[in-house]
């Protein structure tokens, strides 16, 4: 088998035993994996003629991107793993008529770049984009603060190529902006995890930039009043571009640096973009609105850092105590305030701190449990609290996950947000697209 | 059979043999298909029973909304049809979150009219507002002119509701704004004509409504120029909210009574929404752009109006000759204007007048061959001249339907877009989800 696989990728690219570094991804649970090689294709011909080998073979495939994922949708469970990263041209750039087409291992910083050099904007922006590749954003249908706005991933693509079994390229949609021939196969593929087949590049909508883009922060003494800020926000209709939460214990405990004068408190965060007139008229009117109840308003100069700062919270949470149990539940706008004032208290339960952050304009939470990675009665104390959370986001008709994915982590966890029938429709789809199961096995379901 | 659905639904609900209206719809074809009976139920659950029933007694199910598609989607082939009428209930309406609940069987026009009263709405605008119901806008993933900027009809979908076989009721998705838990089982219900299952309900997305929106007209004495118009309001980087197109012969032929003045030749129509400082920018900005190779270029005041007459342009059309063969093909934005101006070429060699009208920011034209209904030597030459138009539209990497969905009328053609791999992906979906091909057979492939 390897030998066929060195015959189609050559020898230089099929590395056995498997590099550590292809075995894990940025899930903080110690996870690490196992496979037989790791398998560089150069291009989506050379993927098609490695997903064919695997298919005939009975050998599973683990596609891998940037390996930024944190629910462990990257760490393969045997078979071989497929990284995409030779697969990184631009194929094409159109600016003109605002779209680009690129292959599944160029990074989204990368592609973020080049849009913004021709005055456009690819605004998916999940966190880690020197790394994460857009492969694994489309797997994943990534989010990121500006979905508020602008919508996760699937909303930027309109067309996909894909090996799907038993080693098939397709392609379904391409350079054109409306399409509805067939079923929506791409968004079946978009968000499958890998379970479904393995994406190769993709056409993407871009937009012109925003002509300004400003920032208001603002700090209430209790995460009430922050939940409330945000409830104005929407409720005086202003269109913010990205509202984000810092709950009072994530400024604690991973607020540090904030590029601004700050107090105790909890944050939110709301940016205003458009015209130059408009973004400066929506900047006035969230300040107006975030105004009440909190003990400072302003807005802060320093967008760039501001942003870079809100990248880095996940990653100083994790180090307070040394490690965290972080989720990403998504909850109905109405029910947040009561998700975010429940989390402590779930910690609280199970003797742990328990906190929230994240994408709360879209009632999307980074509700995470700080634990001390040494003490094995912690680490087992937060996964009962994330059952707790869980089964608190479905009571109030959320989701178990508004951007992760469930991976490796939450597979299996579908049973409990959708009914039997739904998720046997989710298995049949499964059955019909890899009927001997092999893309991406124990994922997902 | 009919006792136990009767027994269903009550005896009021089962009409036998089915009116008239119900065996056609929109689709200027001349299409009227044969039903045993039309059923309505009174809510979800019994609309589930019926399904039931059917699937047990391998009766094929039409779903059926408001009967304004072009399709032929939802004109039956034996079986039952089942109107969504009686689902016309709000089930919940949180304009402070920008969220509302639905039924399938409430009209488009009274969902934007009731988002309108708390200053919010619901962007996708397809024809035939008042007769068009929410369930079908999602079976065809309706667009319309304003899905430039907003999208198509997906987009502002959260969750559905929906009978799937043997008659189970599906919720997928729900309040929530994001939701990556399971496969976009929600994505891909929304466009499948029914073939995959019946859309009882949705939760819907709104957003604030624009304070401000204007209409610029351009006429210009050539297609082409009026093309070049349209690339210039992209390159220069405008974000219009909708830009349309009616080439100079569909001017001539379905422009009567444009509520402003015109010339001959062709028409570009662009809307500049935002706050009312960034409206008039973006307006200023268009009639600029525009302005190059125009006959004349003004702002159109009644904006009201001119939507309406932009909505009649169809049926002025098809009143010309008696009808027309009309389509919804896309093309990729760089091919626009080789395409606005093959299609009058590709008419004349089938002896007919080939025009385009339609959404040409998305690359989006209803292109058509005017024709006099009574000549089946025309209808027969009309039908020649669309196969034309499809084989040009797929070398050009376009799609053969970017709005009305493949329905009856195009059923089979997805083999010529897309390859048989991906083809066959797409029957697997329609076997697993739909094992005995009862729902809204002889439609889609």
């Amino acid at each position: 088998m390897l030998d066929e696989l060195i015959r189609t990728v050559g020898l230089d690219h099929v590395v056995s035993p498997a590099p550590a570094d292809y075995l894990t991804d940025a899930t903080a649970r110690g996870m690490r994996g196992s496979a037989l090689a790791v398998v560089r294709p150069a291009d989506a011909a050379e993927a098609a003629r490695v997903v064919a080998a695997c298919y005939r073979n009975d050998i599973a495939i683990t596609p891998r991107g940037g390996g930024s994922g944190v629910a462990g949708g990257a760490v393969p469970d045997g078979g071989i793993v497929v990284s995409l990263e030779r697969l990184n041209r631009i194929r094409s750039f159109d600016p003109l008529v605002w779209r680009i087409q690129v292959e599944a291992g160029v990074t989204t910083g990368r592609l973020h770049q080049l849009a913004r050099g021709s005055g456009l904007m690819f605004p998916p922006d999940p966190g880690a984009s020197e790394q994460s590749q857009i492969g694994g954003n489309l797997a994943t249908n990534a989010g990121g603060p500006h979905a508020f706005r602008y919508g996760v991933t699937r909303r930027w693509v309109t067309g996909i190529e894909a090996v799907i079994a038993p080693g098939e390229l397709i392609t379904v949609g391409g350079p054109v902006r409306k399409d509805v021939a067939g079923y929506d196969l791409l968004g079946l593929l978009v968000g499958s995890e890998g379970t479904l087949g393995l994406i190769t590049a993709a056409w993407l909508r871009l937009v012109p930039a925003p002509e300004a883009v400003h920032v208001a922060a603002g700090v209430y003494p209790t995460d009430a009043a922050a939940c409330a800020a945000i409830e104005r926000i929407l409720g005086s209709g202003i269109e913010a571009a990205a509202i984000e939460l810092l709950d009072a214990a994530a400024m604690r405990f991973g607020g540090g640096g904030f590029p601004a004068e700050t107090a105790d408190g909890a944050l939110v965060l709301a940016e205003a973009d458009g015209g130059t007139l408009e973004a400066a008229a929506r900047r006035d009117a969230l300040l107006e609105a975030m105004a009440e109840g909190a003990a400072a308003v302003q807005q802060v100069d320093d967008r760039e850092a501001v942003w870079r700062w809100r990248d880095g919270v996940s990653s100083r949470l994790a180090a307070a105590h040394g490690a965290k149990l972080s989720e990403d539940i998504v909850v109905p706008l109405d029910r947040l305030a009561e998700m975010v004032a429940a989390v402590p208290r779930i910690g609280e339960r199970h003797g742990l701190t328990g906190l929230s952050f994240g994408h709360a304009g879209d009632g999307n939470l980074h509700s995470s449990f700080l634990l001390d990675p040494a003490d094995p009665a912690q680490f087992a104390a937060a996964q009962a609290a994330v059952q707790e959370l869980f089964d608190l986001t479905l009571e109030m008709d959320g989701s178990i996950s508004g951007e992760h994915g469930l991976g490796s982590v939450k597979a299996g966890y579908l049973e409990r947000q959708w009914g039997p029938a739904a998720v046997g429709a989710h298995r049949a789809i499964k059955q019909a697209l890899d009927p001997k199961g092999l893309f991406n096995p124990g994922k997902k379901l």
